[in-house]
C-alpha cells in the first residue's frame, strides 16, 4: 500500500515513525516549525538532537510548510507534545477547509491536555470537525524511538472507535519490525498512555531514592490499579489497561533508560531539584503535567490514587521525596482489591 | 505477636523468610533434610550456597528432624521445592495425627505439580486433611530473597479463602520493609505465581537472542494476556493477574538479574543447550516444568497460549529457539482483545 502522509511533529518519535512509513513505501512528508531542523533534516537525513547518529530514508522530505505538508495527504499523523496538540490541531483544520480532503487522523502523542483535562482525540476532534476528515485512531504502546530506529521488534495497538480505520492504520505501518495490533478502547488506550508516565516518575524516584527490583515491581503494579481506577471511571474498558498501551507501555517505561520521565524521577530521588532536572532534560516530560491532570481527575472523581498523591505533592506543593516517597511504602496493609 | 512457626524448607526465600519472621519476635524452627545446611545454619548463622555473606539471626535454630521442628507450632510455612510438596505435606500429615495441634497451614513455593497440574494448596489440602489443620494461606508476589534480606521494601500478597486466616498471616509477617496485602482468590494468586515463570524465561530467552525492550514489554504483555486467560478458565478471578502476585511478579521476575527463570531464558537465548542450563543454574528452574503444566492445561481447556507453546516446543521438543522465538514475535497483526 501506498499512501500520501503526512507526520506533525519531528521529535524523537515522529521522525522515526515518519521514516517507518516511508520504509513501507509510502511518500511522507514530516513536518517541523523548526526551519533549522528541516534543513537538518532535508540537507543531511539527521535528525542529531532528537535521534543521535540516525541516517534517515533520503525520500523523506522534511517541511516547515504546514498547507505544503498537508497537500492530498490521505492521512495526518500527529505527534506533537500535548502542550501544542491544539493549536496544531487548529492550523491544520484551516487548511482543510480549504482543500476538503477528508484524511483519517492519527496521533501518536501522549498526555491530557492541562486544566480542560481532555485526552488528545478530544481535542483533534474538537479542533477539526467531523466534515473535514475521516475516523480518529490512536498509536499507542511500549516504543522507544530508539529500538524502532534499530528495527527491534516492537507491538503496539491502533485503537479506534472505527475498526476500518484501525485496521487501515495497521496496514500502513505494518512490517517485519513493528506489529500492529487493533483495539476499539480509545478511552483506555489514551488514559494509559498519559497516567503511566506518573509511574515511571515514581519508579525513577524509587531508584534515584536507594530502592530495589521489589519496591519498583510493587510500584509499579499499585500505580497500574490506580491508574485503571481512574481509568475505568472515566469511561474505560479495566482490560486495556493490561494490554500493550497499559501494562507493556509501562513496563518499558518505568524499567528502561531510554525513559525520560523515569530518569526525571530518578534524578528527582537523588536529590536534584526539580527546575534542574526540566531544564536539563532538554525534552517534555509528559509526566509532570499529567500528574496534575490526573490528581485533579481523581479529586473529581472522588477515586483514591495514593501514588499521584505523592508525586502531586513532590512536584506541586514541595514536598520532601525523601519523605513522600517512604511514607507512601508503608501505608497500612489492607485487602489488594477493593 | 509472637507464634511459635515451623518453616519448612531452606532454600534462599524460605531461609529469608524464617529470619524475618525471627526478627518479627516469633519464634521460628527451620526444616531442612540437609544435615549439612542445618549444622551450617545452627553453627555458622550462614546458608552460603543460598544467600552468599548473610548472616541469620542467632535466635533461628535448624532441624532435620521434622517431628522435632513442628512440636507446639501455630503456623507451617512451607517454601520446598514443588516437586518435593506432596511427600513433605505426607511427613507433616503423619506428625500431626500425633499431636492434634491444628496449625494454620502457609505456602510460599510457586509452581504446578506435574501430571496432576495441581496447584500446590489443593495438594496441600489433600495431604493435611481438614481436621489436622486451620485454613491454608498462599504468600506471593515480587519478592527477591536478597532484596528482603537487605530489608528492601518489598510488597506481597497473602491470599485465603478465609479472611481471618489471611489477617493471621497478614500480622504474622508485617513489618517496617515487608508489606502483606490480603486477597481471596487462592487460585489466581498461585496460578500467577506458577505461569508467570514461564514468560520470564520468554523474556529471558529474548535478551538472550539480542532484543531490546520494545521486544520484552510486548512478550511480557501478551504473556500476561494468555496466562490471564488459562487462570480465568481455570476459576481464577482476571483481576488478580493485575496484582502483585499476577503482574508484580511478573515484573520483578521478567526484568531482574536475580531471577533464575530469566537467566536460564537468557542462556537458552545466547545458545547454550538446555542441559548445560540446568546442570549449571544449580537451583531449581520451576519455569521448565510449569511450562510443560501449562501447555497441558491449555491444550486441556482449549486455550491458545502461543508464547507457552513456543517455549514448551523449545524445551520439550527440541525445537530450535532461534527460529521459533522470532516466528512468535511475527504473528499476524489483530484484535488486542479477543
Amino acid at each position: 500500500m501506498t499512501e500520501k502522509i503526512a507526520v506533525l511533529g519531528a521529535g524523537s518519535w515522529g521522525s522515526i515513525l515518519a521514516n517507518l512509513l516511508d520504509e513501507n513505501g509510502n511518500d511522507v512528508r514530516l513536518w517541523s516549525n523548526s526551519a533549522a531542523q528541516v534543513a537538518e533534516l532535508n540537507d543531511h537525513h539527521t535528525n542529531q538532537h532528537y535521534v543521535p547518529d540516525f541516517h534517515y530514508s533520503e525520500s523523506l522530505t522534511a517541511y516547515t510548510d504546514l498547507a505544503a505538508a498537508l497537500d492530498g495527504v490521505a492521512a495526518i499523523l500527529f505527534v506533537v507534545p500535548t502542550k501544542a496538540i491544539r493549536s496544531v490541531a487548529q492550523q491544520v483544520a484551516a487548511v482543510l477547509e480549504q482543500t476538503h480532503q477528508k484524511p483519517i487522523i492519527i496521533h501518536a502523542s501522549k498526555g491530557l491536555e492541562l486544566d480542560t483535562h481532555k485526552r488528545l482525540s478530544q481535542v483533534l476532534a474538537e479542533e477539526i470537525p467531523a466534515d473535514l476528515r475521516q475516523a480518529i485512531v490512536v498509536l499507542s504502546g511500549p516504543s522507544h524511538a530508539e529500538e524502532v530506529a534499530k528495527r527491534d521488534i516492537t507491538l503496539i495497538t491502533a485503537a479506534s472507535e472505527s475498526e476500518q480505520a484501525a485496521k487501515f492504520v495497521q496496514q500502513l505501518f505494518m512490517n517485519d519490525y513493528f506489529r500492529i495490533y487493533t483495539n476499539n478502547d480509545v478511552i483506555g488506550v489514551e488514559l494509559g498512555a498519559a497516567l503511566k508516565n506518573i509511574i515511571a516518575l515514581g519508579a525513577g524516584a524509587l531508584h534515584g531514592l536507594g530502592y530495589g527490583d521489589d519496591a519498583k515491581a510493587a510500584l509499579m503494579t499499585r500505580g497500574l490499579a490506580e491508574i485503571s481506577r481512574l481509568g475505568v471511571a472515566l469511561g474505560a474498558q479495566p482490560l486495556t489497561f493490561i494490554g500493550l498501551s497499559g501494562v507493556g507501555d509501562l513496563i518499558v517505561t518505568a524499567t528502561s533508560v531510554h525513559s525520560r520521565n523515569w530518569r526525571a524521577g530518578n534524578e528527582l530521588g537523588a536529590g536534584q531539584d526539580l527546575k534542574t532536572v526540566i531544564d536539563t532534560m532538554g525534552m517534555v516530560i509528559e509526566g509532570i503535567p499529567s500528574t496534575k491532570a490526573a490528581y485533579e481527575l481523581a479529586q473529581q472523581q472522588n477515586i483514591e490514587m495514593p501514588i499521584t498523591e505523592a508525586i502531586y505533592d513532590v512536584l506541586y506543593n514541595g514536598a520532601d521525596i525523601k519523605q513522600v516517597i517512604p511514607q507512601l511504602m508503608r501505608r497500612e496493609g489492607k485487602p489488594e482489591l477493593q
